[in-house]
């Protein structure tokens, strides 16, 4: 057992008793044997971010190729560097990723990259939430098809050790994977009771090829594929017409707002608002570096609620509650994971920060200040599942996680 | 004389040598006897920030009245709590703001705001380049306009001890300002050799409302008043047509664009890339955070970015290397400064980053990470005029000045 002592929890002070996973007991005072107490005086508790969309090993490709455009981007510059990835590279790099994540206080992200043993074990290895895929991406080649299928069944049923990581599975697109690939995947997911993952919509381009290929959207394509559901996350999702909004509103699909790699790509504005009203369950991803080119949540969460406002030219859209919710609990509860707010009975997924930063203060307005004027050096501790994942601003091996993310880095650019 | 040994500058490792308050020489290897060597190893040096446009003495509102419209925003949060707010409390609030500046990289910053004096002495005090005005606002009141006039006279005339600050003149806008004010202002400002600041076309009422009562547009008033020159700037020009793009141009006006504020006040987006491709002089500021919520131009220079790809949907606008000159080297020249470029001859106005900072890896393009990746967390040192303002990450007094900040907080909620 944990006892967080006099930590300021939404506008008082109070004790928080951590129980194995779990968020036992919050009160006034709490008075037990502990087996840790953390002095919390001047620190806060907030719940930590999930991270519904990344590519969490492209931290090689950080700064690449910068205001190029898409085709002299993709080939001059990311797919050679890519293309000498071999598997072994990927654990050192999605460490590297997963250290830069627990410095801005997230807890659980979703991925979807290829070789993804290596990501599987640095989400274990570093006690955060993985949500791993088995990426499939077939380009329409049968054989391919076969391939994707079965590897997806091996990788599906494969035990895990670590309860905290989830073996899911993710399509790239409607313009990199078959029709059968799509439908094989989601059938999949629901036998295996997991999840499904797709990058939708994130470019006008991709709806127009859609409609020309099929005569449909691609959400009415995926609609009418029977791929949307609760278990159903889209990612990026800018361009839905008001059908395919009350489409992903009445099957529960989630979507995952990215705003920063849809700004960098100039791919459009999620219209985040209108989403919202309309009853959307919203979670956001920083996407991969690659277009972002960071994986702060914190600043994630700033563009979100500026892009919002703007779109409108309206204060009242993007409001700090709701950009706030739409990074950490609605991602937790998009995987069915009991957190994203501090209170008994959620698992002890949290951060503290620090009171007296320069950036937190005043304290008028806690999440106001986490959303627009917090950076990676306020959150002191990180919590995740009741186990801390960073502790005073340590966090255990990342002197030999930068080592080794460097000599991948020298590797892949030789 | 301070000596940096290795520092990385633009992909090279070099020898730097600051002479007094210049950058006297760039060597491969500098063998010379200096009063103080710095051990730059895994460091890069960088120009250090000009933050053309802020209210230093608002940080007291960050936070406040979140998401409300505008009207109940200033009537019922924001007036109320400056109207508390008296001469004394400005040195403290400055020393804050100008804490947070320095933090975020910034050695240079231009103010707007009431009890000036305050502002003048904490810039003084910290070592920064404050350019820092007597702000006339006279609300055309005939009495006002006056008393105007003569403070400002009067606040040119003292003397200045610290030659790195300068006092300059500011009129708020055209719609709190009479022609009068204005005119007499830009004469001043001319015949004392300084500079003046206006707001202008920060949203389209004002625009509107300005054609309205003058039968022209902002931009062309303030041009037949004859304020326009290389020694006024605009902060904000968020809606500019294509004749008053020319009279920008040709009247050489800097421009402040301040993205946070415009887009969280739902002001619209400064079009950056047109602008730039116009020849115009573009700056960049934070605006107070009432409206950002922070002073740190590297999350300015990342809004900054995004929105200029966003607003013409491709990734060759708001160029790494422009916006990064936008924030650092422009904003310095505006005010015939010769900083925001490491070179010799220059003031040695400069940050020092760390290399292995997790943020700062891969070191493939050290300014896109700046721009995208970067936190304050990066930097370690700032130099001002040749003297540190911040040396390993540690700022004389911070203590202090967070604590009597602190206590004008309290005093001002009261």
């Amino acid at each position: 057992m944990i006892l967080l002592q006099n930590v300021f929890l939404n506008d008082k002070v109070c004790d928080i008793l951590i129980d194995k996973n779990k968020i036992a007991k919050i009160s006034d005072k709490i008075s037990i044997r502990a087996d840790e107490v953390i002095d919390c005086t001047d620190k806060a508790i907030l719940s930590s971010f999930c991270n519904t969309h990344t590519h969490a090993s492209m931290m090689f490709l950080r700064g690449i190729g910068e205001d190029k455009n898409l085709h002299d981007w993709l080939n001059q510059e990311i797919f050679p560097r890519e293309a000498k990835l071999k598997p072994e590279h990927i654990y050192p790099l999605s460490r590297y990723a997963i250290l830069e994540m627990i410095k801005t206080g997230t807890t659980c992200f979703t991925d979807m990259y290829f070789h993804v043993a290596g990501t599987l074990k640095a989400a274990q290895d570093m006690g955060i939430r993985g949500i791993i895929p088995y990426l499939g991406m077939d380009f329409f080649d049968d054989n391919k098809t076969e391939t994707d299928i079965q590897q997806a069944i091996k990788y599906l049923e494969e035990p895990l050790k670590v309860s905290k990581v989830k073996k899911v599975l993710s399509c790239h697109s409607i313009y990199t994977c078959s029709q059968k690939l799509i439908q094989k995947f989601s059938e999949l997911a629901k036998k295996y009771d997991t999840y499904l993952q797709i990058h939708v919509s994130e470019t006008q381009k991709e709806v127009d090829d859609c409609v020309q290929k099929f005569g449909y959207r691609p959400v009415e394509l995926l609609y009418q594929w029977g791929v949307m559901g609760p278990r159903t996350l889209f990612a990026h999702a800018v361009h839905l017409n008001d059908n395919e909004i009350q489409l992903v509103k009445n099957t529960g699909t989630t979507l995952a707002h990215c705003p920063t790699s849809n700004l960098k790509l100039g791919s459009g504005q999620l219209p985040l608002q209108k989403y919202s009203d309309a009853g959307l369950k919203l979670s956001m991803g920083t996407d991969g570096v690659a277009s972002n080119n960071s994986l702060s949540m914190i600043s994630e969460m700033k563009l979100a609620a500026l892009s919002a406002k703007n779109q409108v030219d309206s204060v009242l859209a993007g409001k700090v509650d709701d950009i706030f919710k739409i990074a950490t609990q609605n991602g937790f509860e998009a995987f069915g994971i009991k957190a994203g707010e501090i209170k008994e009975g959620n698992l002890a997924d949290f951060i503290l920060v620090d009171l007296n930063n320069q950036f937190l203060l005043p304290n008028n307005n806690l999440k106001s200040n986490m959303i627009y004027a917090a950076d990676s050096s306020c959150i002191t501790d990180v919590f995740c599942d009741g186990k801390a994942l960073m502790r005073n601003k340590i966090i255990p091996y990342e002197a030999e996680i930068i080592a080794d993310f460097k000599r991948v880095c020298t590797d892949l650019s030789a």
